[in-house]
């Protein structure tokens, strides 16, 4: 029998992309769907690219916690909880790509969200999971915090380096560029094509909502308290991130390589290029990799990670299928082993 | 026991669609891949979106003949009728993207192409596959000529009005924007970045080597024969086609309408969109199918069919599996069944 | 003395484009500028380009009229007959670079903009002017209405043909491209980045407001009333219009080339392309010209024309400023006579 | 009398932006153009941006040094010496916008361009120069060694806090992106319009020939030996480079602003954006200008600096028409005081 699925907020590119998703799982079937703009039209009618294969209609998200297995939510942060709570109600397991359940300390999230959890006592049975650097933890927990985008090319990029004490723990600067739809499917001026094409520009400097969630994982990889500098640019294509993470080196480039590959020897999402080789974008689009190339300026003493990863696939919506995958005993490549196109 | 394909000319941009769409493909098994330009390189080397994925050796095409079930053939014209005589010897069948075998005249051939067939023998055993249009007359054909993927966007746009007659013959314009993949993977100024990006222009305004290959399928569906203004052009975007056809109309819109939906009712990848809506080369991006949208200009008496594919999928690998599929037996849609993202 | 130049609607893409342009041209200086969006804001806030270039306050447009020689409007329909009444009063000229003043016959106003002109009177003093087709007829008018892009493009593409009688007049197809400037600066769901980047599509096939523009003017130079097919089509880039007009011919197209080379050989804004070239957007982005190429399809007796403008200059502002160097009796090229970019 | 130019190297990008410049100078005159590549056909032909513009003849650089009174090379590096050396003889100005005359010493440019001087003693008469940082040391020089692209960004985006002593000298990160025009006309793989777009990477981490250069100008500004580490990208846009610059601050970010404001105060082409704001490429394409943003990660201390050009412009071309401005007596901004369009 297939996992029941509802995907809350459907209508947002993350939600567009589960849809996509699940219709294609092997082992999910696609139960609900919900979105507060589109209510009661057909997905089809609001994402074209779905007419003949999937005209379910869009509903409101009330009854989803009672008749899916598993609920996705692809929501603004704060309306996670609630929805959790209702799936606390019936046993169905919230998978949120939100920010409510992504961070450990409640000041935290006051700190950089305003706000106070609504539902503070479902948090002890909440798990954030990167499945490549957690997934040991994962037992019977209830509501799934599935990572940020950003978060989750770092973490990857990183995770080798620091568990291992090859670079600095301190100083590392971030350096990402994320394609647009990771600004969502929300009107701004700033992403009106005229205004996008042909520009670049840095955004929320040293001020972006990841940062407490790059740093809270970092922390933990490093077994110490870390702090790191981040900034985040808007990049004109539409999907793929790329973060230049540099930190100081413990040790040479080799050893750090030879490292990395030990590290993700076993995993199927992840691949350490050869040196030499540099991280692209366009290698990992509408697949589950995250590509990892490592340069060396040996003259500073500095180790260049380039970390790249799909912002709609491993960076939401194919990392949450991951988690799912994971969490309901299936392999976790299962309905997620796309390979990249070329071109 | 899975079809063992062997992929001539894997590393041009329709070859390496083709290795990643055979490399999923359930019933299928990819058995050799050959490149000219880089033999004894692993693919992944050449794509590195490959990696880990398929680290296959790309060898010289000397025995894909005799080790594989079928054969693709991604080539210039010009050099797949050798390819055919080998496959004809061990039995192979030869599915061919170029084109070779697409013309019944070879008086076309000669004109279009400034060459004369070397095995005019083989010809007579190769048949011209538009699956939609043409699959109740796929036997058991050795040699099966891939259309070219402007033909197959106008071909499917002007089927149901040419058989049904609801338009004029005469007086046909074809204006066709193409993404830039359908130039191939060779460097040329037009496609170097700069010189593409914010660029738009026409090419081979009514001279473009697909116009034969349009009329010969065109005056097949009309019974007699026809010929048509077609002008294509260079589109800055990677993937798609869209061909806007302007023709005289000899019913009213809701008419062809119905009769487009009823032609196509049964069609696994053909949509007719709802009158008012546009087809959009972004609905049917990495998948296999052709939107087709139709429009009235009621004061001139002129239907615009908007006829929409993805060019390296319906318009190149995707449609020579659904050749393959079709001829060994297999479900059309085995192995090429994917949902278009959103974004 | 220089002109003093008002100009209402300034925030939008064409008022932008006409406040650089005017910043910069020898005979003209920026008297005022108005925005109902962002009155009280500092041009340069909207508009960080012109950041310590012009830091110019946005106003209303109540004293335009009064404070000005000349007044360029850039707004949506319906808002230049009320300031064009103002003008009236104080004998300021108004260019408009709307639709209020196109159309000759209001019943075609009433019909493609489902609107009544609200101060009839004016518009017997108004002149629809291109200045290559009508500066003869330019005289002491108070009210210039300046074209629409897209009828630029196409009129100037054709009208050597047709007033030297070189093309058939029935059956004409005109299938046109214009990149997302043209939709203009107010946010749309199809003119958000992940929604029109790596998408192409037509809108609004044989319904687009244009239309009868465009027929009136291709019907002044034919002399006689014409109706054409008009499709235009979103094309991913910020810059340029692309119309390809297909029309059949009386003659061959070398005597059709030298025709137009004639008709043109003194403007100084439009380039007749040699046979064997394509006119291309990127050769005329940030300038005033026009390219346009010629081409044949023998074999059905089509001549295919390519002409090319950018639509915010030579489409909107910079023939709205060609208009007043004409009007005010300066060189029609003064401040408008920029280069256009290789790349 | 205006100033006789001649542009060698002409048909590469730098070198017809520069031809571009120079038909607009009020004081210059393009007096001759030569290119290895095109020798013999007219510059319209291989750039159809300037037909009717200019039809000069392209020929060999043979007589320039004669004919000329200023000579920009736009050359491979290992080229310009030599015409510089033509040039002593004739008493013509030398303008290269090449490496050969960047680095003081010599053993950098062994090093980073693996080859010797061939006419060492000419470089002593050689003077590199950003204007805003340079222009008092610009005396009768005859030779003028432009400034790299990347080099620009981040000297005028780091030279008030270097010569304030407002950061720490050690341990600064440069993480740039460059537009695709940066890598040059040539065809390559990686600049492939289907390989270029809606892809992004890393390229030459730590090791890209311009990081002596940036040395060599940060230690002149900081009054001692400086390393940083630098990576630049690879951009699908076509004009622009950002240069995000990650460094400690001695001080806060409020002193830093105004110590900027203070610095360029005086600058034509330098913008301090407000804080809060973010440099942009889009804001200063198709100009000279340099703008600079600031932002500050209070919690690890680091100040951010983004700093954009348009790397055609003010980082090729129209620096170079800067500097000879500068040596000229004329004003600096002749011929060069572009508007940056909104889009």
């Amino acid at each position: 029998m297939k996992i029941r699925v509802g995907i809350v907020g459907a209508t947002g590119y993350a939600g567009a992309e589960l849809v996509r998703l699940i219709l294609t799982h092997p082992a999910a079937e696609l139960a609900a769907i919900s979105s507060v703009s589109f209510e009661g039209k057909k997905i089809s009618e609001v994402y074209p690219n779905l007419a003949k294969v999937c005209e379910m209609p869009l509903t409101d998200a009330g009854k989803m916690a009672e008749t899916c297995d598993v609920v996705f939510a692809a929501l603004p942060h704060g309306l996670s909880e609630p929805l959790a709570a209702e799936c606390a109600k019936t046993g169905a397991i919230l998978i949120d790509l939100g920010a409510d359940f992504r961070l450990e300390d409640e000041a935290d999230y006051q700190k950089w969200y305003q706000k106070s959890y609504t539902c503070p006592e479902l948090h002890k049975d909440a798990i954030y999971c990167i499945p490549e650097l957690h997934r040991s933890a994962m037992k019977e927990q209830k509501i799934i915090a599935n990572p940020g985008c950003y978060p989750t090319s770092i973490a990857l990029g990183l995770a080798p380096a620091l568990t291992k004490g090859l670079v600095e723990t301190t100083g590392i600067v971030i350096d990402s560029k994320s394609g647009v739809t990771g600004a969502g499917r929300g009107l701004t001026q700033g992403t009106h094509y005229p205004d996008t094409n042909e520009a670049f520009a840095a955004y929320k400097a040293g001020v972006h909502r990841h940062t407490p969630e790059i740093e809270q994982i970092l922390s933990h990889l490093a077994g110490k308290a870390m702090q790191i500098t981040f900034v985040p640019h808007l990049l004109p294509i539409n999907r793929g991130i790329e973060s230049s993470i540099y930190c100081k080196m413990k040790t040479d480039l080799a050893v750090i390589h030879a490292a990395y590959c030990d590290f993700y020897k076993d995993e199927p999402f992840v691949r350490v290029l050869p040196l030499g080789s540099y991280a692209n974008v366009k290698n990992v689009r509408m697949s589950n990799y995250c590509d990892i190339s490592l340069h060396a300026d040996e003259r500073t003493g500095t180790l260049i990670v380039s970390s790249v990863i799909d912002n709609m696939f491993k960076g939401a919506a194919g990392q949450a299928i991951q988690n799912m995958n994971l969490r309901m005993g299936l392999a976790e490549t299962v309905g997620i082993d796309m390979i990249p196109p070329a071109i």
